[in-house]
């Protein structure tokens, strides 16, 4: 069951620089994780923003929550959830 | 080269039904074959509403806008677009 | 699986008043269904307002876009779709 | 008499971590407490956000104000409150 | 139990002339009752608009939703409630 | 003559809890010391949020702005004048 | 006692063009007797937009709803009042 | 003297079908005098919409409303316009 | 040549009370020469907001610019410009 | 390949001035060297802001990025970028 999620990442310059590497570091290691298992299924970067459009694939509202309140990221991020239906006319079923 | 679409379907209550019908035909035909030619990538629907989330693959502005210009219901749709680009963490080049 | 889905209603009064009555109708009877059946778990009207709040629960985003674009004043709605979680505070799992 | 409220939590950065472990433990058992009152009817988490959907259940809009006043987190929260009538359709009064 | 209730009042142009007038001679007269009974107790023009600002007396949100969706301009009216409280420095309990 | 004034209190968590006390204390008195002259007609509490929704009678704008600018609070206020008339549905002139 | 006035202008495309142009004319007429009265203290076009940006000088509240109802357009435009009050920085009082 | 100038286009789907067409060609007839007099600097299109971005240069912001309010599909234009100035990291001046 | 020009200042706490008495003064002169040279034509408080709305004349919009951004409340300030034109109901040329 | 681009320089007060004078230094020079090797094409300050409009010229969505997240004020900016398709009406092909 696919959802589309927009993040916009705003962490505060207040952040501990060496913090901020280290959650962003860990940010990545746990997507990519979420990617391998088939859960993140697209992620792309906003041109010109600190932000991304993902597609994420779970079996449930609340098995997607759970993924996305362990972003490492999530306290510093603004997230926009939109539920996914198959389109009539895709010529594919995903 | 990526780019995400957001396309809402208005048709006026006082189109003739059968050119809607006509018009809807067109535009799943002309859309399928896009998806085909593998220039319209994904294509969702957005749960509730008569509008959908595309990803698009064009090799230029020029290309997309006419690909998009080009929609049998292109005069009854807002569409949005946003350019997208490879994101750091994603473990495939899409 | 539960969603709040948010409904106002605008009927064109160029819209036929006995076509229209039909509808509304048909709506109330469509409604009343899926109450029943569970699917429609809650129903508000917004005070002072043609337009209600809901609570829906399907076993998917494809099911719940069945069952929303199915109501018989879909083409006269403006429809939003928040997908909803269990709350680690709420004192039931519903 | 029924109200939906919409709670969106936003927490300083600045706020001692103790003081702020504190204040959730504090607001999960006023809302726990409220809950099994039946004042706060239903709770539901917002997928994605720091935020959750609410159906509250007062006498008046004296007694609800004293309610949300009332909650540990009320001076970090956003807080949107959209009162409910009976809909002709429901199958329950509710 | 009082509420804000502000209304801005859009009659289509499509509308017949004299079916306009006998409505807004109704609502003048629905709304000097209920003005009369208590229920509707401020009722102001905004200046340069076809709007109000009023304020209502109910026992209950569904009183409010009887009496506003009884207004014979209900259908050409934008309407938006606020619920009032109590306010601590007010010097009088209204 | 009157106006609608919303005013919304933000007051900065750096603001020192004491002189917080001490400017909402001046507030009330300035706030009652208005009522009981007149000029400050209605004041009532919005549901929900630090927010108020008030009718002022002022003899000029330049006499509420000086009201207005006089809050304690003024600086942590985000305010809004509406600028009533007298609606002629009202059956009273205020 | 100024107020600004932001007049937007909305002229159906099915309203009668020989009655669109009286209207007009009216208007003219209308907005150059207030201006000479001093009433319409100053009357700007905004680039590009079928708009103006205007300020009035009016005894009370009252009288500018008065005067702005009066407009031969007024039906078909979407006004905005801003009440000005003396600026402690301008060298001259109006 | 230059300026942004953002039009987007909407036909109503009642104008007549040859007024239409022939409108356009005016439009298209105008924006090119308009180029080659070096008054029109620039005219992009927006990917997806029926809009454009363009720059303009006119000799004062009177001569720039003459311009705009003299376009042919003027009429059925939403037009927002940004003055520009020199920056002071451009390597040019225009 | 004509602008509307609206301000509203937001100085942040933070900044040093001194400092800031300084920078209000140094901008009350500041404005007061540039009306008194007839750049700054008219200056007006809006009612109830730490906030002005103010008729510009300037000779092109890089002098507007440079006037501005000269203004001592400059980086406190939000801004936003829009170029006025001669109204042909205007019973004068401004 | 053209965007337009708009950015707002969103500078934090609490930024210590060397750092922010350096920054803006290295800016300048950034800008201009995308500027000489044509990749800014054009680069204006709009009228009383602290942002500009720019048209950027990227052979792809990935390029445009790299460049925008090159900015040294990128972590102070925001930006929107729209992407530009050639117009017909226009009479060159830039």
């Amino acid at each position: 069951m696919l959802y589309m999620v927009e993040m916009i990442v705003q962490i505060p310059q207040s952040l501990d620089p060496e913090l901020a590497a280290k959650i962003k570091l860990d940010e990545k290691e746990y997507s990519q994780k979420l990617q391998r298992q088939g859960q993140w299924r697209h992620l792309w970067r906003v041109v010109g923003e600190y932000a991304n459009v993902s597609i994420f694939d779970a079996s449930s509202n609340d098995e997607l929550h759970t993924l996305l309140s362990g972003l490492p990221l999530f306290p510093y991020m603004q997230i926009k959830v939109t539920p996914l239906a198959n389109h009539p006319s895709s010529i594919v079923q995903e």
